[in-house]
């Protein structure tokens, strides 16, 4: 419910939904709020993407624990692509136009992102390695679909 | 229970508590994923902190909202505060030495961080206005406790 609600501002705007006084947050700080987000779910997807892959060690308790921050996490960046920040020339950042040109693909890569960080979350409490490696897989496939088409290959 | 375990892992080591594989790390990776929890708490901290003051209008589902997000973030940054951070020259970071020499210090500052979190993730369920505002106060006043002890004035 709460994500379809931001799914939705993601269409209307691309921004404000932040919280009182956004319009008011400049675009070099929305875009360091965001890459922030990013930063973190890669933070906490990097080592479950690892126990997937069989380069760490599978632990149920980090994939739980992990999965709920990205819960959160999965929130966070959305609201920072406001079209203020489009022409920002003097911060380093990967974003392509392709998000303000292509709202209803962005709003559906973020909402099948969202969606599998909630089977994960599921998946993870049931505690079945396999089912749980292959959610953890599942979730890469969305954040690499977002940043194939989004996301400048190099910075 | 869980921040227990996180505020007694900052005891340990000041860190090692990010998952699989966490010592291989590089520290300005540490800095930047501790710089990036910051910077979200500033995001969704600030609107709250601009409502106890006044300087926005009061709205109970944004306070609800990110003291949600706040009671996952207020778990992010300590395990970035690594040793291996301590001595990283190219990296702006405002983390002063006090961090490595005080972890009772620190430990006892974030639980109190943690701890005014999960107060206002109380009184925000409640929605008395008054009672939030005191707490996103007593809140503030944990943030500038760690802050006037282990972080520098200017960056």
């Amino acid at each position: 419910m709460k994500k379809a609600v931001v799914a939705a501002a993601v269409v209307v705007s691309l921004g404000a939904v932040g919280g009182a006084a956004i319009a008011q947050v400049k675009p070099d700080v929305l875009i360091k709020q965001r890459q922030s987000a990013m930063t973190l779910i890669g933070k906490y997807f990097g080592p479950l993407g690892a126990m997937a892959q069989g380069k760490a060690p599978f632990d149920a308790k980090i994939v739980q624990r992990n999965a709920g921050y990205l819960d959160a996490l999965s929130e966070m960046p959305w609201d920072g692509f406001d079209p203020s920040t489009k022409d920002v020339k003097d911060v380093k950042t990967r974003a392509l136009p392709a998000i303000w040109e292509q709202p209803d693909k962005v709003k559906e890569a973020v909402q099948r992102f969202q969606s599998e960080v909630d089977k994960l979350q599921q998946v993870a409490k049931g505690g079945d390695e396999g089912a749980i490696k292959t959610q953890i897989g599942a979730l890469g496939k969305a954040c690499a679909n977002c940043h194939d088409n989004f996301r400048a290959k190099q910075q």
